[in-house]
């Protein structure tokens, strides 16, 4: 039942992570109670390790103890799991394979330049392809954007849910890579502002000056030197 | 309707691809007739950068023309697209999401070890570290099939229709990275096996020497020099 805790939902959460906030955000929307258990990764605890032997990584969802592993594998459980709370994937097939095949977009294009982008050292040829392959990710999410207000559609869905996480980046992609991205997808752009109003996105995400910040720590601790 | 061409079903294909190949299993399973394309990767035709464009790459599957890409996105395609064919993915939540995350670890361990192994120079370290991951990986399938006859559990299903293109290349692993699978996972080696007897599987997959073949080309192709 919305609003109450769901036979003990818990989240195995990192404030910073894309893909544990898209699925603070899925659960924002479906109005699932949780407790969110932050994790400390540079000394991962006995629960996550058990909760998630493969990949040793948040987030991992728990309910009644079982554990979840893997962003996208999560939103689409609670989707099957809470069948009587607001669906986040469309009914239509064809709508369902969209949504898939951009989530999965952005976890391997977007995050895997943005991870170079700060990795690798900073005008290093590396480092300025990783730029070029950002700019060009980017530029191909926005034309699947078009002129539509989210990438689901008309309304805020599960493809918006899944990457919007990724805009609270921006600011740092933006700094590392020295580009702008209001100018080259300014629909992008205003696309991040507009589900950044979204209460649900608006609680889960936290200021890219932070996230910023964040990444500062990841390239002093694991950039290439 | 099982055996009949459903409003035209075309599969751009590769034989040797493992994405491709679990499309066809899974089409083989449902029952669904469908016109196989075989795409010339070495010269890209306009079809498939139509239906394509972000990745140009197969599988894609056209339902009545429209394109539905990347292997895992069509292999749910089918199973809402036809509700009235044999199921792929189990009914349970909890199994759907094992499913579902077993095949993205194939995806992003076994087939991203497999192609740096062919890749990377023969003994190099990035090519002998390759090794030590793909044994690593091939471990941990091995772990979660336990004694179980399928990853799915009694009965083949979908984890295994996912994964099992990946034992066609495991003659092509063993002999460039020097193990075998049947002494470092056995259990594995036999669940390859056995899924290779089911007529779906059969008439889907290539022989190992074959994919070997394959491999070598490749290698001499694409490989490090």
């Amino acid at each position: 039942m919305a609003g109450e805790k769901e036979e003990g939902l818990q989240l195995l959460d990192l404030w910073v992570s894309p893909f544990a906030q898209r699925c603070r955000i899925a659960l924002a929307e479906k109005g699932l109670a949780y407790e969110p258990l932050e994790q400390d990764l540079s000394n991962k605890g006995d629960l996550l390790l058990r909760a998630n032997p493969v990949h040793k990584k948040v987030p991992v969802l728990l309910h009644g103890g079982r554990p979840v592993c893997e962003s996208l594998v999560i939103l689409h459980y609670l989707d099957e799991a809470f069948p009587e709370t607001p669906a986040l994937l469309p009914s239509d097939p064809h709508a369902r394979a969209h949504a898939r095949f951009w989530a999965d977009y952005a976890d391997r294009k977007v995050f895997e330049c943005g991870t170079r982008l700060w990795k690798r050292k900073a005008g290093s040829e590396p480092q300025l392809q990783a730029r070029r392959e950002m700019v060009e990710a980017l530029r191909i999410l926005e034309a699947d954007l078009g002129d539509k207000p989210y990438l689901a559609g008309e309304a805020f869905g599960f493809v918006d849910l899944a990457i919007v996480p990724f805009a609270a980046w921006f600011l740092g992609y933006e700094r590392l890579g020295e580009f702008s991205v209001e100018e080259v997808c300014p629909r992008l752009a205003a696309w991040g502002e507009r589900c950044g109003e979204r209460e649900s996105v608006a609680r889960s995400l936290h200021p890219p000056e932070k996230v910023y910040e964040f990444i500062g720590y990841l390239k002093d601790k694991y950039g290439d030197k």
